[in-house]
């Protein structure tokens, strides 16, 4: 087969640590937060008239989601490096490989900066937070879907090649990808040593396909569904709970946002830290998405646009 | 509404305690024994070369599913009455009301008497059978779905208001029943203190739509579907994990059998004793068989023929 | 070995169902709210200064557990007949043989007759009692341990031997027993079709040793510890979660009450319907009553005293 | 209070990774089949006829477990560095500040470096070893307690600062500490991005606390404890299921093999990878180690001695 990695890169210049967080609009704050809030169990950090800033019950961080009233869209992915001068090195970086950095102010952020990657995805990187206590064992707090945190994004791109090596550069480790027609189809890209911090899949984009957190186990998946039909939500339950035979082997449960937006929960994931995992390879169309289940149209389909700002 | 339900008959001439086994013929017993066996977890009460005595962890009679090789269908659905005294009372009630009757000798049961209800449905009744240790707390013996005990079976026909007025006479407790433009679509029949022993559902008739069983617990469903992929056998699972939010409110996950014969499985269910308790009516089509699931359309179409023996 | 069981009654003079309710008395109604309502998730049927009505989420009667203000003890347990004419044949019984009898009016209850068992158990009975709507499938209305229902209550006495024979005579079958030096120590005793509706164990009494409530599955009982110690409630939580490899062989969890009334919680338990059933023979001590885990010294010892009312 | 941590080292000198896997010597390598393949569920990745290599459901590497006959002990801890050239850098780091090292050949693993930490811990560093296919998803071959990976190990020491300076120079991070009499008692170190690689607990040694694998869900922390009664082996649950209210919070399960040699049990565990996590501080004795359960004294006073090699 023609398909050619690219090399590991095991010293990046500096270290970008995990997807951290997504930025969403939405066009009604009081519909949002019943749905992530009430349904998936997400905890409020702080809100005011125009946003509602989000964490799972296992993040001590300030925030893994941030709602924003306005024009529906994904705004920003987030992601983390170690310390500021990682912050630095990554803004010298990406201006010296010809992508345009700014620096913002992001309110219960540290200093953050601003840069797309090759497939257009709005990025912002930052050190560090503010910090909220871990809620998990204060069970007593927990609702709905039990969200613990923010695990990984996936995009719809036309690039995915130039993701792979755009992300593979900066230390990314590519665990598992999809070939198709000996074209690249789907690449599963992580730092934190889970299968996954972003993931690129071929199609039109940039478009955010969904955003992932974990939940404390599968039965949390059914019982989540069921809130949503007792909440008069059914309609809202896009796929699952079924397990992708399929890249990332998980459970699963998506789930759309009264904007559209995806959210996937899956119960906890794989380690993979060791140089001698080798990419898990898959062939398409020889694997089973939902198992024993068939994904909707609108799953391949629909994505959330990324916003002009 | 014109719907007009039975009195309750509290003082019954007998005692039916409970839907007992059902009787399949099968065409393969190799296939079966490994849908059975090996997926659901069904144990080995006893076998020969044409047949197969299955019963539940949980159950310490001989049998509750009987596979037989044979041309495909249902033979023969199963009833339990208290005492041998009950069954010589049954038998009087049954030759009195025009339901002809024989006495057969059925290996591991005790004197057994067929008959048909007014739907056609071909039943057994016995008082006793031979016994197996019960193995829900062994728990190294446990396997797939680890599959308990026959809740209750589900037959199609269109006589559901016969169905209902002969079970009744039984002393049958109706526990939800279906309206549907003013005639009774489907009845929850039961003698056990859960809501079903057996149900009928209006349709082409008699066949058996499918055969219940409980499982331990939301998760064995979530388990039960990987196997079947896993076994290569993805296209056995029908429907589910979801749950009714329609008659029985029950998680549930449906299984095709190598024959087509379709199986459900789902955790325990609630207990309906008092005579306060009024029949649950629902009015179709305003709920949902699937929550957030929808059917396929072979879960309404298809059933097991009765055999004719 | 000379242990003579009782004959079983298959045709008793009238029609006990299962046992359906206690009423305790507490100290503090506040206290007992936030255990049985907070944290074992109990529903409010009703209540006034004096008195808790609480069902569980399963439960379709008024009541399953009455808390009155007073004197910390058991006031009563309380069984269900099938029918009004059950009730009036009950009372005849009991006064032929020999145990004095009143009829009561119980708020939310129908006629309701007072008798006590030779053990000394204060009992009630009654046929119906007002309803109130099932909520195991309103998700959202969940909380705590998520207590399903009651299930059975277990007496500290004595009179182990003439218990057998009083509720053997009314068609209880005994499901499993203990034997201890040649006697009866312990029987299960059931009406519904699972191993226990009341329980008598050797031991200085009249006492109420417990009341076990169901929980949906295996998870809610390490949840409801957790919870507990949440509270900073870790000393009410006295024993479990383990499992019995001991009569019933169940999994369990028990906490003691703000007064000390001790609560059993668990998962479904097996059906035992059949005549062929034999009752389950344990010999004392070769069993162990936590599996793994050794029963603190108070869990043998201390139990509810029945008031004097 | 005078507690002074040491200054977190963000670039350290060589990429330590993760605790990889523990090298134990036990009498009977048929009885530690039987415990760690049979009911913990761990798959055998090579024997020979003094050797058992052991690895979890969930990893890719060859071994995390490696059973040698001999006289019963902890022969060495095994961590992994990212690449070959971190562990030349590891070896020069070790000899320049006094820890004699040395180059041994072990199978299945690459190039292996030895060298004692300061408590007197054996440790091997390798960067790479065989891999074998990861079976997380492969759910017909799960057995017993589904044991998915190894995530720590508990050291006791009377050196806690000491070894909490020596691997904090090595990129270390303390996530969470007990500090007692104005002394640090114990410490949470990690690398991977979760509370704990290895601990450190004050105490006679060095000797090895516990190895701790992850289980899928709390449900398999009750389901083994039940395997271990079926086996005749209860007096091998040493402790649990319950749940730390102390450092780690995690719910457990520990057990005792063949050898005396400790295993916990537990389901995953929170992530730490920002720097803005401050280590959790907890004040002895202002904690519940096992929360609503008291932990046996042998949990307190039993560890594996480092064999001398």
């Amino acid at each position: 087969m023609p398909i050619q990695l690219p090399t590991p890169v095991y010293k990046p210049a500096f270290n970008i640590t995990r997807a951290s967080h997504v930025v969403h609009r939405v066009a009604d704050l009081a519909a949002s937060r019943a749905f992530y809030v009430e349904l998936l169990g997400l905890v409020v950090s702080d809100e005011d008239r125009e946003t509602l800033w989000l964490r799972g019950l296992e993040e001590g961080c300030h925030h893994s989601l941030v709602l924003k009233l306005g024009e529906p869209g994904c705004e920003r992915v987030g992601l983390r490096v170690l310390t500021e001068e990682d912050l630095d090195l990554a803004q010298r970086h990406f201006e010296r490989t010809g992508f345009p950095t700014s620096w913002v102010d992001v309110p219960h952020q540290a200093r953050t900066l601003h840069t797309r990657d090759p497939a257009g995805t709005p990025l912002e990187f930052c050190a560090t937070m503010e910090t909220r206590p871990r809620l998990f064992h204060q069970v007593e707090s927990h609702r709905g879907a039990c969200v613990h945190r923010l695990d990984h994004v996936q995009v719809v791109t036309p690039k995915v090649d130039a993701s792979l090596v755009f992300y593979n550069e900066m230390g990314f480790r590519l665990s598992e990808y999809v070939v198709s027609d000996d074209a690249i189809f789907m690449v599963f890209l992580q730092r934190k040593g889970n299968p996954h911090d972003i993931v690129f899949a071929e199609g039109p984009g940039p478009r955010l396909h969904h955003v992932a957190f974990t939940v404390p186990d599968t039965q949390s998946l059914m019982l989540t569904a069921d809130l949503f039909v007792r909440a008069g939500k059914a309609a809202q339950v896009e796929f699952g709970p079924a397990r992708h035979f399929s890249p990332g082997l998980a459970r699963f449960l998506y789930l759309l946002d009264p904007d559209g937006h995806r959210v996937e929960l899956f119960p906890t994931h794989y380690q993979t830290i060791d140089i001698e995992d080798e990419p898990l390879r898959w062939q398409a169309p020889d694997f089973q998405i939902g198992g024993w289940q068939t994904p909707p149209p609108g799953w391949f389909k629909d994505a959330s646009a990324f916003t002009r700002s």
